[in-house]
């Protein structure tokens, strides 16, 4: 890969393991190299232009790696975000983008609110509410909020849970914190193995049984933003693991101020720090809070990686002719 | 109220009823009414700009009538869309909104997809995940979404429910579908009475005691787009309900294109309408089918009011000698 691109992705999946997001770190490395190996990722060259608009721009990825066309587009639309208000960057055919997550600190650095989402049309395993047959992936949309001290990073699927919490619980043989999937019959289920048994089953819509009409409703907002306005997904002949992404950048000082938005971000923000825990000793956290204190602690103490992580990446590094590093 | 004003007042609040939302129809009148009286709804002139970028205009609505300044505000938006690709109108100091659903229509009708979410810093009944004091309205999103057919209309408040169907519940003894609530020691309750009483206990966000930090994080994203980008929430002294408005039209021609958008989001509508339901002869709807299918029915033969909305009027009918219409 070429060194701008690898500086990208290592940067972006790392970034993932920094704040505690261990499905979407270098957990994702081996599946990227498999995919490099297979020539479903391309390396070379950059998107191409689709639509140009003031305030939007849709660019076709070229299955080129997800990390770094995010940041690329992030770039392009703070720049338009400057001078319009707002800047936009839709992205069909992206290759997998990693943690949504590990994009914000760096529109939120710059006093810049970031919104991401993505869908990936080559698969499907959430269920529209009420329905048996699966239309969407996790969907998730994500905010990055500059707040005065810690930025708000907001990164939630639009579904129940998500394929990687599944995949890895039902490989482990652990089972969901609730009924957040259905078996092939509808029945709720808080076992992930039924995604794996025949009839299938799908992960419910965010809201589960009594109010996944909401998170449904997400799910199809996200579909629009994605696949939609890039005018590329579900219709279309399945590629491959895949993304679609909608990217916008809104720059605050274009509406009321940055210290007018501070203002009542940090006031919101008091006002959460405030509310007594419900559960004692438990207080009350900012989304992305716990991230960023983590990835403080280790990036000075070393970072811990999820089981399995550097034994499934052993045969790469044997095969690529790296020396894996040592653990500390 | 100035003819103009008032015709979008009474429509948007009709368009309530006939879509079947009926906390958010004419049951507010009698409440928009009393405002009025007390002088805390303006009725004469219009917003103020406080800031005016190319694709972003920030207004402060002086708490002129909500609905009537969200038209307004779609009107531009949808403009600047046309030219910019999107285009984002902010309200500060709105008076409120009515039913976000009843202005997607407006814009879909045009081939344009509407982002419309609101905030009101004058009220707070929703806790953040794992709090017991309350911090939130249930800061609603919701998005029209140009389809073939039908439009798409989702309509999501960021909590487990609202206060509209909480009040409502409570006045009639009700109980709510599900653990919707928390009382004030943080126990989950069916029951909308806990928040009348001492220690008040507050709605929980979406998602619910599983997955409450992920509507948490929604209404976050709420406050940042509403009084953040407004400069004016709940960092400010109350004036009494009201609305803190974030308005975006994005032009899909300005993408991919909008037969390229029709043809992603006709395709996942058909996906969905073709998932087999898991509940036999319960079909899986698209959000706003119901609505829409209702209105349409309710044009030609009537609308049915919920009970009590006729009553409540009839006072204000007598006091502003106005024949109230007999039932059909």
């Amino acid at each position: 890969m070429p060194a701008d691109k690898a500086e990208a992705v290592a940067g972006i999946l790392v970034e993932g393991d920094l704040m505690g997001h261990t499905t979407h770190g270098l957990h994702l490395l081996g599946g990227y190299l498999r995919e490099i190996e297979a020539g479903t990722m391309q390396l070379h060259g950059g998107p191409e232009v689709v639509a140009d608009a003031p305030a939007a721009l849709t660019w076709d990825g070229r299955r080129l790696p997800g990390p770094w066309l995010v940041l690329q587009a992030l770039e392009a639309a703070a720049e338009r975000a400057r001078r319009m208000g707002t800047g936009t960057v839709v992205i069909r055919r992206s290759h997998h983008i990693a943690s949504l997550a590990s994009f914000h600190k760096r529109a939120t650095d710059q006093g810049l609110m970031l919104i991401l989402a993505c869908s990936d049309p080559n698969a499907a395993s959430v269920a529209p509410f009420g329905g048996l047959d699966p239309v969407f992936t996790p969907n998730p949309v994500s905010a990055g909020i500059p707040a005065p001290g810690l930025a708000v990073v907001v990164d939630v699927s639009t579904s129940a849970t998500t394929n990687g919490l599944t995949n890895r619980l039902h490989a482990e043989g652990g089972k969901l914190p609730a009924a957040w999937v259905i078996d092939g019959h509808g029945k709720p289920s808080d076992d992930p193995g039924v995604l794996f048994k025949e009839p299938k089953g799908t992960i419910l819509p965010l809201g589960g049984l009594d109010s996944g009409h909401k998170g449904y409703g997400l799910s199809l907002l996200v579909e629009a933003l994605t696949g939609g306005l890039a005018g590329h997904g579900r219709a279309d002949p399945k590629e491959g693991w895949g993304a679609t992404v909608f990217l916008q950048v809104i720059d605050p000082a274009a509406f009321a101020g940055l210290a007018a938005f501070q203002r009542q971000t940090g006031e919101v923000a008091r006002q959460c720090h405030a509310s007594r825990p419900s559960q004692e000793g438990r207080a009350v956290r900012l989304p992305g809070e716990k991230g960023f204190k983590l990835a403080a602690t280790q990036r000075t103490e070393g970072v811990a990686l999820h089981a399995g992580i550097m034994e499934s990446l052993a045969p790469w590094a044997q095969k690529l002719k790296v020396n894996p590093p040592a653990s500390r």
